[in-house]
């Protein structure tokens, strides 16, 4: 239907579902949303599924950024497109992903980064005008975007500059993993740290991100990798993902997790520590963990406050090194199509990820199922038929 | 004479002068010292001269650490030997070090890590068997060493891990600065940080190690190196040393020093920022001027406390890293002979960081230039014969 509908859906605001977030911590409001029209450089995608990240719970749970339209896992079909737009067709499949690539930045056009410095996240808006596409159908009331992607809606708008275009016959479950999580994760053990083979890492939070973290490490050779979680329940998955040894800081006997980890690694510590959790206390520790001579700390986890690390720079003098990772390194257009290869070649796994699948209209189970730590990735189909719920 | 007395001196122990640091920051006492012989895998060294770095002055300042003979970079001629001493013999030139290199353990045998796992710094003392070769030759009261070297004396003892053979030939003087300072900035910038070449550097205090690093820099190819300094007389030495562009944190007209790195590298800030002072807050702003997407952030000041270092986690997650360095990653026995080749290729710049020398009575003066920011390297002689004064 979108695709014969195209150039007259491209001219006219849509209207359909969205969750809303109207108050930070508060349920969702299933709402009818009215969706601007793509404008130059953008894209208007149907969703088909999107998954929910922590990092939406850390936003959801902040004051000032509502109402807004949270969601940045996804994967959809283009609709409509706004002027000047080459890359994607109406009728694409596309993977709309946070941190743009405008291929024309000196960031860009570096292997060393993917943070493109053209197109900065314009918070709660498009990147390039700092406005909003979204607005209640009901009142008129302006609705804030989330990341440049906003996939807690049937239909969104996104710069073409934050879209890679996969196959139509990729699994869309596993496209929505590839666009944040999963990504971040394997990309931060694989681009970032570039783990060696026989290394030793450890892995701080075994959330979704933490536990591609694991799988890469692995897929990178790494012979020890030490898992560290308060739930034990991570640990059964942990393990067909990677993980060698388990840590859990509550049955430590006393010791610190470093104090642990030292033993475990003959006394050094890691060779490589993944923060990913967003915890400074946390941060601390992963550093502490790492070993002296070479050690890394790679930090992925978002935090809320702006609290410095708590690592003291006479520590850090003997070869050790701190390195912030977003979204793992990946340059998105780039890698993400590589990674979606991967899972086709069997190398990389992603189903072990998927814990729950459930209908738009219950996405505020999602949130508790995550919240709780029982779900790693929940699947949410905006069309509610395929729905799989594993029993939580 | 000390060839020809090798063997029976060996066996004795020998009264020399020494610059006993007997209260925190107190002026050095000119003491008769009593050198006990060296025990297995050490060796007793003849100081030719020694230089005053700014480690010494950090610790000097310190409580709890006297009596001490401090000084850590030097250069002499094995004197005697201890038991199980194969790789140098009496007679030899040598470089004493404070980092070990043992040539066994996973560290020294990685090209990753400069950091001997198997002999770390025992503070004060000999590093094998924890004790002193030093005793005040009027009362017998130990004395402490300084970082397994303690240059302040004619006579020093220094296990064989600690020490590097030079050719009799190379110029003392040049030998001193590449014990310590010269490589550790000069390695920061070529091994740890890895300059590549076009690339924007800060340096931030232009000491030895500072200046050092902008000459590192220069030698691996960075077209701009901005020099960070209360003091504008470094200018003048710093740019024939490499430093480009020069910011007295006084005179920036109210901005920050990374504000005004930023504009001088088009808005983004440096590539590479190194860190040469050792101070938390100039650590912050070294951070805060390295460039998004891959600026690093090189520590390499000591620092007397252990607070943190003052970095939102959320700043360095889009791909900016930091990084410790001890000794600029130098591994001794491999790198200092490539350095000294270096100098000798006329590729290594070394006079320039000599501002004064002098006799060793006149050691307190050393500290008062070095302290009072008017010198860079001060040599001094032990046999107080070539002295040359700039006029300070």
């Amino acid at each position: 239907m979108e695709q014969t509908n195209a150039a007259a859906s491209s001219a006219k605001p849509i209207r359909c579902r969205a969750a809303v977030s109207r108050a930070a911590g508060q349920p969702l409001e299933m709402e009818e949303v009215e969706v601007a029209p793509p404008r130059a450089h953008e894209v208007r995608i149907k969703i088909i599924c999107t998954s929910l990240c922590h990092t939406d719970i850390t936003f959801w749970r902040m004051e000032g950024l509502h109402p807004s339209i949270f969601g940045h896992e996804a994967v959809g079909v283009v609709e409509s497109v706004g002027e000047h737009v080459r890359e994607v067709a109406v009728g694409d499949t596309v993977v709309p992903v946070f941190t743009a690539q405008c291929s024309e930045c000196p960031d860009c056009l570096s292997d060393r980064s993917n943070i493109c410095s053209k197109l900065p996240d314009v918070h709660g808006f498009m990147p390039r005008d700092g406005t909003t596409r979204f607005s209640s159908a009901s009142t008129g009331e302006p609705i804030r975007h989330f990341l440049s992607v906003s996939s807690f809606v049937q239909y969104t708008v996104v710069d073409v500059s934050h879209v890679v275009k996969l196959d139509a016959n990729f699994p869309p479950a596993m496209a929505c993993l590839l666009s944040c999580g999963i990504s971040t994760g394997v990309g931060a053990a694989w681009k970032v740290a570039a783990v060696e083979p026989g290394s030793s890492v450890a892995v701080f939070g075994l959330g979704a991100v933490g536990l591609a973290v694991a799988q890469g490490a692995r897929m990178r050779g790494a012979t020890r990798i030490i898992g560290v979680d308060l739930n034990p329940d991570k640990f059964d998955v942990g393990k067909r993902l990677g993980i060698t040894d388990f840590i859990n800081p509550n049955d430590t006997g006393g010791k610190t997790v470093s104090e642990v980890i030292k033993e475990m690694t003959g006394g050094g510590g890691a060779d490589y520590c993944f923060e990913c959790i967003g915890s400074a206390s946390v941060m601390a520790e992963a550093f502490q963990s790492s070993r002296m001579g070479w050690g890394k700390t790679i930090l992925l986890g978002v935090i809320g406050s702006m609290a410095p690390i708590g690592i003291p720079p006479q520590d850090l003098l003997p070869g050790r090194s701190v390195i912030g990772s977003l979204f793992g390194g990946i340059k998105p257009k780039n890698d993400i199509p590589m990674l979606a290869q991967k899972y086709l070649d069997k190398e990389l796994e992603l189903e072990e990820f998927i814990t729950h699948e459930m209908g738009f209209e219950e996405i505020n189970r999602a949130f508790e199922l995550l919240t709780q730590g029982k779900s790693i990735r929940c699947i949410i189909w905006m069309d509610g038929a395929k729905v799989i719920d594993n029993g939580e």
